[in-house]
């Protein structure tokens, strides 16, 4: 008998921020294989008798490769098991979701998909920003700092990044910040652009720091990247809270 | 005594797709303030005694003007009211949160910001489709097709939104897609690229369907546009489940 997996996104963190439809399914899971940032209490609304697997990617550690995720994922599946595989913020950005669809797929193994709060929004909510504007930002994007080799991503596309009327939220982004600011400026944005920077959104360490692009680039120079991190930038709403 | 305001993000229709935060506060609240994607079976979660006062403005009708839904919030609060202001999706990502920030901070009434699940993450979820794509769409965006007139905003960054490597969803875009499409392909973004063009997303009525830019032109043409729809389009992942 073939068992099923759920995909399902965990939010940022604060427990609460979980969906219904999340925690009907931690409800009822044999198995929850999670990542770094979905672990702690949100794992309470897991049964007593679900086997709890820890399979996350932090920055700077050594972590399961994306392969053996999949694979055990596809093994509990096949032993029958409902499988919920929780994936921090919404699994679809940046969650690396695509390889273990696909290795589902190839498997035989149905599954279904579950949204949940990207934790680039709740950071915006946490300090009173909206991530649109009405007349200065039209456009918000998401963008990684850390590709599969833990560097900034070749080819960006400037002319997007360095927009003054787009939000950007930079995901991963702390180690290779200072190259990208380099590039954001050389290509027109200004060094005093506004900046949110995010650690432990929701949680109990949360830190919400506001500064500016340049600012910013001196705070991390010599810092370990270990925790995680959003960095927002561009025509954000002044800090109403200051 | 001064109430309070909760500006809660409802997610994108399914009632199951709420958060247990927004859930709670739903709970908690004297007055509902909702949108109409915010309404339906997402309200049974308000106590009895709620007054539910609908603000929305729906596409193509005339609806409650924006200094009107602010003053109504206030008066709410100022008479003591615990408010719940839901917005469908997260409140942040064009949902006109910033003008109901002002009015309370002007007003001196305390509140909180609730992220919600985004429409966009609840389409791309039902599709199968990961918004962020580890080799080829690293960058995703939203926008909207609908200004404060109805019309496709001016001065579009149009270097971003040809961009072939990044996901890009319009939001409110399907009355004026035609125009966006022709300035798209000008710029170079091929009109076979793949699209997602989604109604009703996580509601009964929902549909899904896998198309390109150039022939959502022509199903458009003459379409009347009152019912709410997101368009995604760029290096989708293939249709799994065709």
């Amino acid at each position: 008998m073939t068992g099923f997996v759920s995909f399902v996104g965990s939010g940022p963190g604060d427990p609460e921020l979980l969906t219904l439809k999340a925690v009907d399914r931690l409800k009822r899971a044999d198995a929850v294989l999670f990542d770094d940032l979905s672990s702690g209490p949100i794992l309470s609304h897991a049964g007593a008798g679900a086997d709890l697997v820890g399979v996350g990617k932090r920055a700077g550690r050594p972590s399961p490769k994306q392969d053996h995720v999949s694979q055990l994922l596809v093994d509990y599946a096949q032993d029958g098991a409902h499988v919920v595989r929780l994936k921090s913020g919404d699994g679809g950005i940046f969650g690396r979701l695509e390889e273990e669809l696909v290795a589902c797929r190839a498997a035989g193994i149905p599954y279904e998909i579950i949204p949940g709060v990207p934790s680039a929004c709740a950071a915006a909510a946490a300090a009173g920003i909206p991530l649109t504007r009405r007349l200065t930002a039209r456009r918000v994007q998401f963008i990684t700092g850390h590709d599969v080799a833990g560097q900034l991503p070749e080819d960006m596309n400037l002319a997007a990044l360095a927009d003054p009327e787009a939000t950007t939220v930079v995901f991963m982004g702390k180690r290779t910040f200072g190259r990208l600011a380099a590039m954001l400026v050389e290509h027109g944005l200004p060094g005093d652009t506004d900046v949110l920077f995010a650690e432990g959104v929701s949680t109990p360490d949360q830190t919400l720091t506001r500064t500016t692009i340049s600012a910013l680039v001196e705070t991390l120079k010599g810092e370990l990247a270990t925790s995680p991190a959003l960095i927002l930038y561009g025509p954000l709403a002044e800090d109403y809270d200051a």
